[in-house]
């Protein structure tokens, strides 16, 4: 559904490339968390983003995907990683090369350096000083009239335009922990040298639909519904994906197709009516986290969990926004059935006669944690999470869940969920945000 | 340190590139979880990887990077994604065209797709039929002359060899839901096409020690310690991270130059002897399992937790592992004050004394889990995660962790966190695992 490369066909947008360099990311030890964060800074200036490339601490590996992305007409590569004091670290090195700068001391700098690394030494008394020393030395060599950016940890990160104009894409060098990265990417938005290399950027819409419990199938179904409606989807650029059991539609355009985007919204909202549960885009998380927060008008209702196949997840999740202690007051993880018993005051005969993993366990997990912990939510969770412990009648993925609230209101539902351990976990603790949004929309069973 | 570009230039080694497709994962919406898992296999096959690249669904920038990798002298490159049966889905096409193979509908794999198609829609009455198949009929068209893996999933995977021998690397086109995508990577090393493509690798040995509690400064030091001991380093291609507040030297190296590894490891092993944890790569969650588990000659070691501001982390993450109901008894996500007293029997008056964060609340946490559950192991923890709740006296990021054990062995400790909320978290788990794993081999505070 790509349309995109008509407009930049035009001239109109502005390209960009992000270079992840680190052989701890490449080999996947390490995560990488700057792409997506930067990718989504990058949408925000209307900067188009062409190509995420990882490479390991290897100069030749760094310098050919540099040369690759201005082969591709990129105009501003963002780098993050290899600024820190070790010889593997060479990313200012190898760009200052790429753009033909020469590599200078910046005196200044290493001293505004060493006066941050100096009180952190404190916490290790025994460390060489010359080490330390060295290190600093090295990360304060920059390239010659790059603009640079103040560190926030020890490194400092660049802007780096090429030394002849028109020469090739700016290069922004950031550290690559992520809370240094993006305190420093604010900075490097400010530079003279990075507003002249996005100058002209169109800043897109976008637009996020979620649904949850269809296959993917059914929105290419309804796209092509669209179009025999004479939709003009060739203005949208929309993309969908299946991300922890729910489908999300995300939908970029020019700020004048935003009427064709409203009549595309309208068609999923009828076909979908079911299964659409946020055109804002906030995830399920954020949807709970809003309708359990207190306001002007009523306080906040209050939560518990008690998960056993979850095994502390659900807990997790819920309490991962900031304030969620206003609302979340705790949670039981139930693994054993005598902690289910103690912990949330299962009846041992409901464990008996229907096993841990039933309908019964769930629902006295639910209404358990709500009473004992005095909340207007209690949540139950209770299955088979594998790889070991399945059987015939309840086999690895099948999840009983239970939500409770104020004036006996309850849902309760079993799922058989696909995969290995971990995504069970996962899309059990997905299922059981959603039952507990429909139980705060006024859904019950009985 | 990367010195394998030498042995790169002597024509020894296989080098491979990862082109992950996907909008949704360019932008940073869906986290790619191939690149790295597919960076294992290739490491285990004895292939160098070079690059991982992530484009969007737009089939000329996926076609550049294949260029790309090609010019580079790649020879092999894996693709994950876009095999789906929406119309965004084009990297069989793509590939196809870039390996000089024409496209053609094979027939017995429709019907085939159609097989597992067909029972999955039993879940969707209302499902259109006709949309179905054309998107079987769609996922059915493979480039002439490719090698068929069969669809673990509903989408076929390829091996896809150049037309012309000698002419650019082999495409392994794989799906990009893990789950399909793992199984059929196995199925694709059987292949005849895949075993040409990396026929000669040369297979590298490679070792992780870790180390908690150090500055990555001090690794830098050791390796220059090494060169001035006349350990040949350029044997050895050392990378250093630091990842979840723990360092990571992960080392690679021909099979010749194991007795420089062995070198290089007992340096590090003098230097660093109090805060090396781990020399045969095994994470801290591993090892607290394994001295958990139960054996031939002795029982587990059962465990319970009562965590504050980690909001169920810690017991999310000692139930990760498979098995972990043999000594995860459970765990209680105490957060308001008032279900510390209730499920791990704080008593109130040392929260009103010494407040929710202190070292005495922690304690008793501890203790009062490790009592009510009838553990062997109890861990308490209480901290500021922020962004609000700090004061002078205990800003945001302090965090007091205690663990008790049986013979009244106990290890209690506050540390000063940094980052945001989700940094805070992640780090106070990982903080009160390794004081798990010091309680575990002895050491106690009395």
């Amino acid at each position: 559904m790509s349309k995109r490369s008509e407009s930049r066909a035009a001239g109109m947008s502005v390209r960009a490339g992000i270079l992840v360099t680190g052989t701890e990311v490449l080999d996947g030890r390490v995560r990488d968390r700057n792409g997506p964060w930067l990718a989504d800074r990058l949408r925000e200036l209307g900067v188009d983003l062409g190509y995420l490339t990882i490479v390991g601490d290897r100069p030749q590996d760094m310098e050919r995907a540099l040369e690759f992305m201005a082969d591709q007409g990129i105009d501003l590569v963002l780098t993050s990683g290899g600024l820190g004091p070790t010889a593997d670290d060479l990313t200012a090195e190898v760009v200052g090369r790429f753009q033909g700068r020469e590599m200078v001391l910046d005196e200044a700098l290493a001293d505004r350096i060493e006066m941050i690394v100096r009180p952190l030494l404190r916490r290790w008394p025994n460390i060489d000083p010359e080490a330390i020393r060295t290190g600093t030395r090295k990360q304060a060599m920059v390239p010659k009239g790059a603009t640079v950016l103040e560190p926030v940890g020890t490194a400092p990160g660049l802007v780096v335009s090429p030394s002849v104009p028109t020469g090739g894409p700016t290069v922004v060098v950031l550290p690559g922990p992520p809370r240094e990265l993006q305190p420093m990417w604010s900075a490097a938005v400010e530079t003279q040298a990075l507003r002249e290399a996005i100058a002209g950027a169109t800043v897109y819409e976008q637009r996020t639909m979620r649904m949850f419990g269809i296959p993917e199938s059914e929105i290419a179904e309804t796209l092509r519904q669209a179009e025999g409606r004479g939709i003009e989807l060739g203005k949208l650029e929309v993309t969908t994906c299946l991300k922890r059991g729910e489908i999300e539609v995300v939908t970029r355009y020019e700020p004048d197709a935003a009427g064709v985007y409203e009549e595309f919204e309208r068609l999923v909202s009828e076909r979908h009516a079911d299964t659409l549960f946020s055109t804002d885009g906030d995830t399920v998380d954020v949807q709970v986290a809003k309708m359990l927060r207190g306001n002007e008008s009523r306080p906040p209702r209050t939560i518990a969990v008690a998960e056993s196949c979850t095994g502390g997840e659900l807990t997790s999740r819920l309490t991962g926004p900031a304030g969620a202690s206003e609302y979340v007051k705790g949670g039981v993880v139930v693994y054993a059935n005598d902690a289910k018993v103690a912990l949330a005051g299962v009846d041992p005969r409901l464990i008996e006669e229907h096993g841990a993993v039933s309908e019964q366990v769930a629902r006295a997990l639910a209404e358990g944690v709500r009473a004992r912990m005095d909340v207007d939510v209690g949540v139950g969770v209770t299955g088979v999470a594998g790889p070991d412990g399945g059987t015939a009648q309840k086999p690895v993925g099948l999840v009983w869940l239970s939500v409770a609230g104020p004036d006996s209101a309850s849902i309760t539902r079993s799922v058989n969920l696909p995969g290995g351990r971990a995504d069970i976990r996962d899309r059990a603790t997905t299922v059981a945000l959603h039952m507990v949004r429909r139980l705060l929309l006024g859904e019950s069973d009985g």
